[in-house]
């Protein structure tokens, strides 16, 4: 019997399409299902009942929650040949290093786009910190792992289609900030993964415009 | 030529407990170097430039920094016939996601002890509630993955040694709360890997007594 597997998304959602990228990355067939996050489906709370968050992956009924650990279970169940995460162990615990640091950094990008003022200011400030901080990590390397793209790409690129929303709300430029990493973003677009994963950058700046409207009209 | 293992760390952290446990749970000989965090070391500063934090686990000359990912690295090294995390890819999803929850439930602690009023008492039922979820979670297991000692108990125990002052600091009982928890964590106590590698509870009362005053001085 072939695999059932359900993930539970939403379309502007980077981690959300870390899921995507991995399953895509490893050929696996998958139903998307768009949730709305104001009236979440039953599915969602059954099998996420301590977060109530997507994305959720449900193979043959078994769900798997938060989106590292599903790049993560996607890598150990399927494609042995391509694998994501590296086998070396030390290799290993570096890329989970890089991608549990993309996790720590991008709080600050909620306060990129939806304040203003000093508190946008810092928060810019910070979030460009951290992306020289990855740009510095990526050095002249084509990806993350070296020459083949793996966890620590899927983990970041997701964020490159928020690029353009940020910049337009925050006035800055992710070329003149971080060219190597805009290069490396760019590469990893070149991929049928990455490309059919990401939604258009001009969209999600028109989704966040929405979203910024109702939390400053709160 | 034998391995090379140094951890640096400093006591009351439970950050630090978590690869001393699972090194002893593999039987490896470590050098323990005690950092003082108003006065890092060179060795400290060069092996975890980026967040500069303990514990950092270096192996033959090769840095691992984050706890839980140093936790995993120690599992893919060392022993494969006692391992931490299971071999069901969907199991270690699961470790996975509980032991990231007990890191996104730790911050409020902070608040729990070091705070007072209101702020305490909100703190106090967020942390209380986390933990019952995590009572939940373990129902009548004798460790969170079953009948074996892994990952998410490495995880959790170190806190147990952090329950005598925050009962103290904050007016509540633990065994009352959470009975099978308390249940669980004397469980792990009796394991000499656990029993080892957690300070003495009134020592760690005596320390954030300490910092606590240092802190409301401010």
């Amino acid at each position: 019997m072939a695999d059932e597997v359900i993930l539970l998304d939403f379309w502007p959602s980077p981690f959300g399409m870390r899921a995507r990228i991995a399953l895509r990355e490893k050929g696996v067939d998958f139903d998307p299902r768009v949730e709305d996050p104001r009236n979440k489906s039953p599915l969602l709370l059954e099998t996420n009942p301590v977060h109530k968050k997507i994305p959720v992956l449900v193979h043959n009924g078994k769900p798997v929650c938060e989106s590292l650990i599903i790049v993560q279970y996607i890598d150990e169940t399927w494609g042995p040949e391509s694998p994501l995460l590296p086998s070396d162990p030390h290799e290993r615990a570096c890329a989970r290093f890089w991608a549990d640091y993309v996790d720590k950094k991008i709080p600050v990008i909620g306060a990129v786009w939806a304040s203003t003022g000093e508190a946008q200011e810092a928060a810019k400030k910070e979030y460009i910190e951290g992306l020289k901080v990855l740009e510095g990590e990526l050095g002249d390397k084509a990806y993350f792992g070296g020459d083949r793209f793996g966890y620590v790409d899927v983990s970041l690129i997701p964020f490159y289609s928020w690029f353009y929303a940020l910049e337009t709300f925050s006035d800055f430029s992710h070329e003149e900030e971080c060219p190597k990493l805009v290069g490396w973003a760019k590469r990893c677009m070149q991929r049928e993964s990455v490309a059919k994963s990401l939604p258009d950058s001009h969209k999600v700046y028109d989704f966040m415009l929405e979203l910024r409207k109702k939390i400053q009209a709160q």
